[in-house]
């Protein structure tokens, strides 16, 4: 479990939180277990005014010992605030859809710029997570070729990516598709550790979750409450959520080392301070009564 | 696909719709192309007045052919109303929770006056849907042990029930606990049907479809929209929405003979007279545009 609240969750919220409430809530997601927690990203101020006190943030929270911090960082100078900050992983995005091309450039280019800033961070000493974003289908191009998604996947690797991501930014992705997908990318790069990143889009992100680990997969991200979604892509909604899955994993007997309460304080928490429900499901009406007895 | 929208769903509403609003929904949910419509439930109009309608409904309808539609029925009356309605299936259900069991009644009491339902439907030519209710757990009672459902399964099989169908009515199931339960199932009950019937109050509705498909299982129940919810359970919600599980069934590659976009101008027609947002995720967010390209 990667825990992308503070970071992929915050990003998109009308109320920003204040910093002390910000350390005070990954405090909490620390306390509750979760091995990797996407805490912040090193972007432009103008372009993400949420993150403009991610290092501050960095440098006030409880760092827990077996959890790992990731920042995402969408380019070198990220990386090298994410290196001063002491952050110990970065995530770098590039898009698998066309339509995220800027004027002018290719998509080689962005490429290009990624594997750059891989291999400055393993330089440094960096883990790396390289998400390929809308890998599973854009709302804008349509279809995105699954050739297109391992090409990709096969150059960030090669880069010194340290673990490949996967997302379906836009909540396009079903079950077997995320299935064929899951068990090209294990066969492809046996090496590189795979996580997968859904959205709730269409109600289908913890069938594809299932689909995944079905298909051999393990690590997966989300956000408590099921917030999130990217400022720029349109018709994207929230993240799986965390406690939803964490449930799900109840059931499925999948010992994730996450406790689901600790985990139900925090969607508290955020429920108060961003002042609207959240969409996650398991906040609102509580365990099965049936996990309780198991 | 048995649609149970006009029946399971309505019946929570807090808008009446008018018996030619019914009328019309239904004849749109037949030309969508399902192959059963829970359409009405003949129940007494004081317990349920949003069903006071039944006889009317079943009379103007257009019943197509092909499908099949089905009453809920509670009881012996309720039978022999359907019957006077030329309802070809009723729908008869039994709880698996001991917390339903009436003041100085048991639970065999409950499961002697459905078997006796049953019988009387059958001499009469008619095909029963046998529903065990809260079959994978109760908001009050907790688990529920699995010999208690398939005992109660047997019962109602040996009663002669042409359709066997588990009900989550609270949203307890999960994928583990159901594909356990259906192969169990099918292996029990080779010769009678089995139908699932799942609520999506944790968000697992559409994970315990997949997990039941992978049993074996390839009957479901849904409504529109995602709408209903037992009014007798407390922190339940609604079913899973057909859209969204018509939705996932593209990407699986499952054909079900149901036309989406008609289940979509459902959708609308809906969300209209009730005037309010409706649980179902599709009708807000478009199918994948990856889906349209396939």
């Amino acid at each position: 479990m990667r825990e992308v609240s503070p970071r992929d969750g915050l990003q998109v919220e009308a109320i920003h939180l204040s910093t002390a409430d910000k350390v005070a809530f990954i405090d909490l997601l620390s306390s509750a277990g979760f091995p990797q927690i996407n805490a912040v990203s090193f972007v432009s101020p103008k372009a993400m005014p949420h993150m403009a006190d991610a290092a501050e943030i960095m440098s006030a929270i409880h760092r827990r010992a077996g959890v790992v911090y990731d920042a995402t960082t969408p380019n070198r100078l990220g990386v090298q605030r994410a290196l001063e900050s002491g952050v110990p992983v970065v995530s770098i995005f590039v898009s698998a859809s066309l339509s995220d091309v800027r004027p002018g450039a290719t998509q080689d280019d962005a490429l290009v710029a990624a594997t750059d800033a891989i291999t400055q961070a393993r330089e440094s000493g960096l883990g790396v997570i390289a998400v390929v974003a809308k890998a599973f289908g854009c709302s804008i191009e349509g279809e995105i070729p699954p050739t297109r998604v391992r090409d990709m996947a096969r150059r960030l690797a090669a880069a010194g990516a340290t673990e490949i991501c996967l997302g379906d930014t836009s909540g396009e992705a079903g079950p077997r598709q995320v299935g064929r997908m899951v068990g090209d990318m294990l066969d492809l790069f046996p090496q590189t550790p795979l996580s997968l990143h859904f959205h709730d889009t269409r109600g289908l992100g913890l069938s594809n979750v299932l689909a995944a680990m079905d298909a051999g997969a393990s690590r997966f991200d989300a956000a408590v409450g099921g917030i999130g979604g990217s400022p720029q892509t349109r018709n994207s909604t929230g993240n799986i959520s965390t406690e939803d899955l964490l449930h799900m994993c109840e059931d499925l007997g999948v010992d994730t080392g996450v406790n689901l309460d600790v985990v139900l304080e925090a969607y508290r928490f955020l429920e108060e301070k961003l002042a609207h429900p959240l969409p996650g499901r398991l906040g609102k009406f509580g365990r099965s009564r049936k996990a309780h007895l198991q």
